[in-house]
């Protein structure tokens, strides 16, 4: 994965940015606006992007890369990367299946039919879903989308650190919230090292931790607050070789500090987020990540599907 | 009312922009990227600002240009002015008293005593909280703050405009929520005829249509879903007289339309905002305000304070 891989993205994309996607904002404030001891931070509202997550981003250029079947589109997941594989599939036109267990609410299997997709509830976990997806892929030879661990996939994600470039210029530092590392992926293989790249997990879901403890991508049991978005359960392959090569950070940070920084996004900046949007402020308000005083930090605000009700 | 008074609040203000207030995204979209028949939207995201609205801007301008006496400052409102009024309160360091009536939500009343305010809660209804509070201010001579109808207060909502035409030029036509008329008349007063100002009232508050009606500012009968913010019960005198110059179009509109609004822009745009903030694209969904298909609009997205839970 590199920028060329993301340049030819952009290439594919250009025609959807304003229709089946968005630039989104970059809003940069003072740290002082956030009671921050830094010189600026820069807010990325990706999660204003279609679908509400950066996902949109990789699916359109999975969907755009290749011929679909006439069979379609199909995916394994109920949350951010499903919502964003119905949405790429009913802008482009062709048939979507969704295959999501049984645990799945059914506030987001009624997002996903109402994006038009057929959805598929079997297995009572997320690995009995994929399963079955596989099978009837194998079947039905729809075009398979991987919510993280794809090429195409990588490089959508990555068009997001080149509009941050286009729209401010360079931050000294990223920070971003890793599940199966599609995102960070993307983001670092397009700064390579000319911004630093800083990784956050939720203790609960050490995915990129883990896999640098033990030398190579592991499996790793995932839970709490994020893990609806950041439950990856196994770094991506890309993401492993990617962040290997320009990623020195990597924290982990207690869903106390998660929940607390969502409820500050919403009181004091009226910004309604998921909880995985909000790994990168928390880095900043606990301390775990420390900047420089003229430092200019970016965070990623990555989605925004949640239960409004659970901000109050 | 003109541009050298929002000048002037420019200049006064120009050290708070970064610390007690913010400079907010203005996003600019395809009117296809929202299922509109126009060539643009642009959403200024100014329930992004400090306390969730544009108050902010006016109740800091009123703050700054005057000394403050050691008894502080003194406002009656419950909503988005007393809020303002007593972040900026706090931003100075100088005491604030908000009279609210009985009616008002606890809620409310806690989110100004965590600003620091005194909350003084008495009146059956808005107009015996505001005696309450004038005789009040009889007594210890604090520097009364009104929500709409004071010329610092307006310059401030102003200095809204000037930043749309710093960070994007001009659009041609800006659509916004009128309730007392501050808005309005702020931004009607920096873009003058340069840009199609519409103004934009639930049929249930229509305060500055019934006083084109009767020729003069009239009482008004108010209620419904956005009562809470656009309630003001009579056009501000500073509002009618910039209106009548600069604003041609005074359109109503339903409270279905605007609750649907609303709800499209949590669903489709992950923008949570209050149902005063989405007149302007209700005002384009019903066809209500039709543009010119080359035509840029920009849709003034005035306030967040909203119980999230309604969103849902």
């Amino acid at each position: 994965m590199n920028r060329s891989e993301i340049d030819s993205a952009l290439h594919r994309l250009d025609a959807d940015f304003g229709v089946f996607l968005r630039k989104t904002p970059l809003w940069k404030l003072s740290g002082a606006a956030l009671g921050l001891d830094c010189a600026e931070i820069w807010l990325k509202l990706e999660h204003l992007q279609v679908g509400g997550s950066f996902k949109a981003r990789g699916m359109l250029n999975r969907l755009r890369a290749q011929p679909i079947p006439a069979s379609g589109v199909i995916v394994a997941s109920g949350g951010n990367a499903g919502i964003a594989t119905a949405a790429a599939a009913r802008a482009l036109g062709v048939p979507c299946e969704v295959f999501v267990p049984v645990v799945s609410p059914e506030a987001k299997q009624a997002r996903l039919r109402a994006l038009g997709a057929r959805v598929v509830v079997t297995g009572a976990a997320y690995a009995e879903a994929l399963q079955a997806c596989l099978a009837r892929q194998q079947d039905t030879g729809a075009l398979l989308t991987h919510a993280y661990d794809q090429p195409e996939v990588v490089a959508g994600a990555g068009t997001l650190a080149q509009e941050i470039e286009q729209q401010g210029g360079l931050p000294d530092s990223v920070l971003v919230s890793v599940g199966g590392g599609g995102l960070v992926a993307g983001i670092a293989a397009w700064f390579e090292q000319r911004v630093r790249v800083v990784a956050l997990e939720p203790e609960l879901a050490p995915t990129l931790y883990r896999a640098r403890e033990a030398g190579q991508p592991v499996d790793v049991a995932v839970s709490g607050v994020a893990a609806d978005s950041l439950g990856a359960g196994r770094i991506g392959g890309i993401a492993w070789e990617v962040t290997q090569r320009h990623v020195k950070d990597a924290l982990l940070l207690s869903d106390e500090a998660i929940r607390a920084a969502q409820r500050w996004l919403w009181k004091e900046m009226k910004l309604a987020v998921e909880p995985a949007a909000a790994l990168p402020l928390a880095a900043l308000q606990t301390g775990r990540y420390r900047p420089r005083a003229d430092e200019k930090v970016c965070l990623i605000v990555c989605g925004a599907n949640l239960d409004p009700a659970t901000l109050a």
